[in-house]
């Protein structure tokens, strides 16, 4: 007997049908004879639909309430999985984040999980029970309730998975996996059998948007197998492990992007070490993640410096700087929205030298302007105009081979 | 500086603008310089939208499972309503039932508050905070979501106002006050300037639906002085206090009718001691509410048994009649379905005899059949045909003088 902690996302329990599906799905594992622990989302739009009320009547909503507010998405899907659990003749009990013991630290919006106490869902795992948890939100020390950001189901099932010692953690989505690259924009993209967590990370990160890049950090850390696979199709997904060891003949394993990139340039600001650390610092504060940063200097006293946000946090980014101006003493801000990051992916790139060479002559050829770059052990990312962003990944696609044809020929035949 | 408790029902907070028109009226005590505890309900038709998913998946829903569904609704209006309260500049901050430290009995749809832990609450007011509480809701000793029932929220408040040693409960709804009889369906009905507890009691026991029963209660055990307003209309509502020192001249002070009534009839009930409460205590368990009971001896071993009940608690019953059978040792059930209650209440009754006796004479004078009857000392109930309801109250409010010019003139003129 197995402990399966099982994680399906919004689109998964989008409606009463769904969610009879999902039940199916979990009592498939447990007639395996797995002891099962389900986390889930909020219904489909749910989220979306209470900020879009938090929205018309406050212009800057408390982060407090907004937790307080978004919460209750995923406790109404754990009440009525669990009914419909019940219904199909088997026990379950739901748990709230609070209720399943997931503590986390004291921010609202965007919490870290400390610690969870599993003791109440062991319990009723061992009385034969299915646990159905609340992704996505836990409690501080004071009883707060908090939000672990967007896709923080993930996180939750992840750190289930580790405190529970499980043996698996599957997280079931409306993709049957991990692609090379997003199939709904980009004709060619192609399923992985596996990748690395690192390589997760990175594409993650890069808004993959297959899987919350905290959830994979927290599944590397405990070196917890993960599963993607979809909640509708029956079909083997992507194993994300410690050692992607097929298809390594891959040196770019896949190929992320995401528009609503927003370039932020600061000019002439003072030489001076610790205003930098200030303006990024006063930035994180607020929850904005700044991802690319440029610095050039112009003379010797002041220096320009370019970074990337979303364009979802340019008002607030704004504000910051506004603030900060006096006190940083530059010059002025300037921004150019209507930016996408595409960024290619691959352990293999550590030992493949100019594999970054190879992506910009691509773009270059193909007429797109590159904008900003950066690059790591396995990743190269730019910043492109939003406008040429599918067919740039497109190029790129072909270019690493990682369109269907060549990748089954890199697999082996597959 | 006062303490005040104010209650928003449904209706009240439906949407964004009326959550802001609330929001407004909180506004308005804090300014006369009064600290503020806000007790909300589930937005509009919520509870209702979210019992109809349930059904969808589940037809005999798990209680446990319907009270963690059905505790996100008023959890998004505190939300709400606390980010308007900030948005309009005033500090505010929401607390569910639990965060509130309203501790109910291990009872699920229908639980009674235990007491509640006013220390968090009492920081936030010492801070000069405004407290916006989930209605409706509490928790158990082993940290399990439960709900007071429909209309709890009324009990929230009330149950609030006595552990802070509030100065006033006001209970906003979307009538002006407590009147005669239902001025949706009887146009002469009247707004009453004050009721006594028991008479509230009785009329809302009777469906009058304006407060929860258990609210006034509650509000009679601690004598906190109750007053029912509107939250759109700013007119003078109804104050609810130990005497009614105004209006001592109408006997009877209101009428109130429910339909979908049914009445149960069982046959040839043994007539052992015990058989009788066997059954009501099972129904009880059931949490299954018996208004009206009458008892007829046939012969001398067996007797008939009728009882009045909630049509939607048909189902139910009959299943509990059914399980009991061979135990009770009854013959057969019988049921007759859309029937209506019909209730005078008054204080001025006890002292004023031939009232019961008016009652029936006004209804048989209007060709109603009366099915059921019960009487206490402030209320007579009859059972009628539910299609004679509304005649039978026109009727009654004529005759006890309630409609309009009469009841003016028992004012005095007023």
């Amino acid at each position: 007997m197995g402990l399966i902690v099982q994680k399906f996302g919004g689109t998964s329990v989008g409606n009463v049908e769904r969610i009879n599906n999902v039940a199916n799905r979990v009592i498939e594992e447990v007639e395996h004879g797995n002891q099962v622990v389900v986390v889930v989302s909020a219904m489909g739009k749910t989220t979306d639909k209470l900020v879009e009320m938090a929205k018309e009547i406050s212009s800057t909503s408390s982060k407090r309430e907004m937790d307080m507010l978004l919460a209750t998405g995923e406790q109404v899907t754990i009440g009525l999985l669990s009914m419909a659990l019940l219904q199909k003749g088997h026990e379950a009990i739901s748990f709230t984040g609070w209720q399943a013991g997931v503590r986390t630290e004291s921010v609202h919006g965007n919490a870290r999980i400390m610690d969870i106490d599993t003791l109440k869902i062991k319990k009723q795992l061992e009385m034969g029970k299915i646990a159905v948890v609340a992704g996505f939100q836990g409690m501080t020390a004071d009883g707060e309730i908090t939000t672990l950001g967007r896709g923080g189901s993930d996180t939750t099932a992840v750190a289930l998975a580790a405190a529970l010692s499980a043996d698996r953690c599957d997280i079931y989505t409306d993709v049957t996996g991990v692609f090379t690259t997003d199939p709904r924009y980009i004709k060619g993209a192609r399923k992985l059998k596996s990748v690395s967590y690192d390589e997760m990370l990175e594409l993650a990160n890069l808004g993959a948007g297959v899987l919350h890049p905290r959830a994979v950090e927290f599944a590397k850390n405990f070196q917890i197998p993960l599963e993607v696979r979809s909640s509708i199709e029956k079909e083997t997904g992507t194993l994300i492990e410690e050692e992607a060891t097929m298809e390594q003949s891959l040196i770019v394993r896949g190929i992320a992007f995401e528009d609503k990139i927003t370039r932020v340039t600061i000019f002439g600001l003072p030489g001076t070490s610790g205003t930098l650390s200030g303006i990024f610092t006063l930035l994180a504060k607020n929850q904005i993640n700044v991802d690319i940063i440029i610095q050039s200097i112009t003379d010797e006293q002041t220096t320009n410096l370019s970074f990337s946000i979303k364009t979802d946090d340019l008002e607030e980014t704004l504000d910051v700087l506004e603030h900060s101006k006096d006190k940083a003493g530059f010059d002025r801000v300037e921004t150019e929205s209507k930016l996408a990051k595409v960024s290619i992916v691959g352990s293999g790139m550590v030992s493949n030298p100019g594999v970054a060479a190879e992506m910009f002559e691509v773009l270059s050829d193909s007429g797109v302007q590159i904008k900003m770059v950066s690059t790591s052990e396995i990743k190269v990312s730019t910043v492109i105009i939003a406008e040429h962003m599918v067919e740039a990944v497109e190029a790129l696609h072909v270019a690493f081979r990682l369109d269907e044809r060549a990748a089954v020929q890199a697999l082996g035949g597959r």
